[in-house]
C-alpha cells in the first residue's frame, strides 16, 4: 500500500463544494474520486487538507489517496487532467510517506479573499472576486481592524461551526493588496473554522464602510456569539492559496 | 451634436466578434448599440476601433458614438454596465471632439497572444490562452524569427485579408514573457490586417517547436502567399490591449 499527495486547483463556482456528497456529482472530491477509481478499476477515496464551501475556489488544495496498484505519476497526472472537468486541474501527484496526512499533517494554510471595488464590473475576473457596491471602504480602517483578529484565539463568534470541539485558532496574519479595482486580503492561520475567513472578510467590510466601529471586534471575542459578527462575505471572493505541512 | 469615447473590455469566448451582424444578436457592438439604443431611444450605431474576431478578447477596445441627447457620462456608464452581458463592460465614457474617429484616427495597436505551455490545464485563465499540446516550444528560436517581421512590410502572407487595398503595415515591436506556464506575446503596429496576429503568432510557434526554419520567413515576404505562412492560432489567445491616439 503506497501514498501519493495530489496539488490540485479548481475553479468552485459550478461545484457544492469540496466534500464528496450522496445524491450530487457536483463535487470536487467526487469528481477526482471517479476519475482515480476509473482509472485503477478501485474504489479510491482521497483525502483533502478540508473543505472549501461551495463556490469556493482553489489554486493549491492538498489532497492524497493510497493503492497498491503501481503509479506513473506523470501519466496518472495526464490521464486526470484528461478526464476532469476544465474547471478541476491536478497540478502534481508525487510519493509520499505512508504516514503523511493531507489534513491532519497541515499545520498552516492561507487563503486570499477578493473584493472587487472598481465602478465597472469584473470582466476577467468575474468567477472569482466578489462585487463590492455598497459604501466606499476605507482600507486604513479595515488594515487597523485586522489587527484584533492577530493571535490566538477562541473564534467561535467568526465560524458558523456548531460542533462542540474547540473553536480557538492561531490567525498569523492578515495582509493587504490595493489595485485601482480590487481590494485583496490574504489571512494566514494554523487552520480555519467553517466560514471563518468569510465571516472575518464580512467583519472587515462592514469596518471599512462605517457601518460597524472596530472597537467593536474585541467584544465578540468574549461573547462568542456569531449573530454578533459581521456577514457572511460570498464564496465567490474566496480562494485556498496554500496548505503547509 | 456631440460625440463620445468609451473604452471597452470584453470576453470574446461567447461571441460572434465585434462587428454587428443583421442575423445575430451575438456580436460585442450588437450588444453595445442595443443598450445605448435603449437608452437614448434612438438608433445609436458605434464605431470601434477595429473589428475582432470570433472569439477574440479585448482589455481596451475603443468605439465612439455622437447624439443630440444631454449625456452624463458617469450616469451612462453605470447603466450600460447595469445591462450589459457580464462579459462586456464599460471602463469609461468621455467626451471627444467630433473630428476624433476610433478607426481612422488611431495611429497604434498592441495585441497580446497567450500560449498555455504547463502540463495541467488553465483552470483560472481557460478562456483567455491557447493550450499548446505539441512538440516543445524553444522561446529563443521564436525570438530571433520575431526580429524579421519588425519593420514596415508588406503583410500580404500573414493576412486572411482579400481587398485589393494596401497590405504594407509597420509593426514596431514584438516582445515576449515568460512564466512557468505561459508564453505571453506582445505585438504593436500602426495596424494590422484581418488575422495577422493569428497568422504570425501560429508562424513562430511552427519555428519554435522545429517544424519551420526562421530562415524562411524573409521569403514569405516576397512570395506573399498565404498559403505558405504559418497555420492561424486560436481566436482565443488573442487580447486587445491599448489603441493609441
Amino acid at each position: 500500500m503506497k501514498k501519493y499527495k495530489m496539488t490540485i486547483g479548481y475553479e468552485g463556482e459550478k461545484y457544492r463544494g469540496w466534500q464528496r456528497l450522496k445524491n450530487s456529482d457536483l463535487t470536487i472530491q467526487g469528481k477526482i474520486e471517479g476519475v482515480l477509481s476509473k482509472h485503477f478499476g478501485e474504489n479510491n477515496e482521497i483525502q483533502g487538507s478540508g473543505r472549501t464551501d461551495a463556490g469556493v475556489h482553489a489554486a493549491c488544495q492538498i489532497a492524497d489517496f493510497t493503492t497498491e496498484k503501481a503509479v506513473d505519476c506523470d501519466a496518472l497526472m495526464f490521464t486526470m487532467n484528461k478526464f476532469l472537468p476544465e474547471d478541476i486541474a491536478i497540478y502534481s501527484i508525487e510519493p509520499v510517506d505512508i504516514r503523511f496526512h493531507s489534513r491532519f499533517s497541515a499545520v498552516e494554510k492561507t487563503y486570499q479573499y477578493r473584493i472587487w471595488k472598481a465602478s465597472y464590473p469584473p470582466v476577467f475576473q468575474r468567477r472569482l472576486v466578489y462585487v463590492y457596491e455598497g459604501k466606499k471602504l476605507e482600507v486604513l480602517k479595515m488594515k487597523k481592524a485586522s489587527k484584533t483578529f492577530i493571535g490566538t484565539h477562541d473564534f467561535r463568534a467568526f465560524s458558523s461551526d456548531k460542533t462542540k470541539k474547540s473553536t480557538v485558532r492561531n490567525l498569523k496574519s492578515i495582509t493587504f493588496e490595493e489595485t485601482d479595482e480590487e481590494i485583496i486580503i490574504n489571512l494566514t492561520a494554523d487552520g480555519f473554522l467553517y466560514n471563518m475567513v468569510r465571516i472575518i472578510v464580512g467583519t472587515l467590510i462592514e469596518v471599512g464602510n462605517g457601518s460597524r466601529p472596530d472597537t467593536e471586534i474585541e467584544a465578540l471575542f468574549e461573547d462568542k456569539v456569531r449573530m454578533k459578527a459581521g456577514f457572511t462575505a460570498p464564496a465567490g471572493g474566496l480562494c485556498l492559496m496554500n496548505v503547509k505541512y
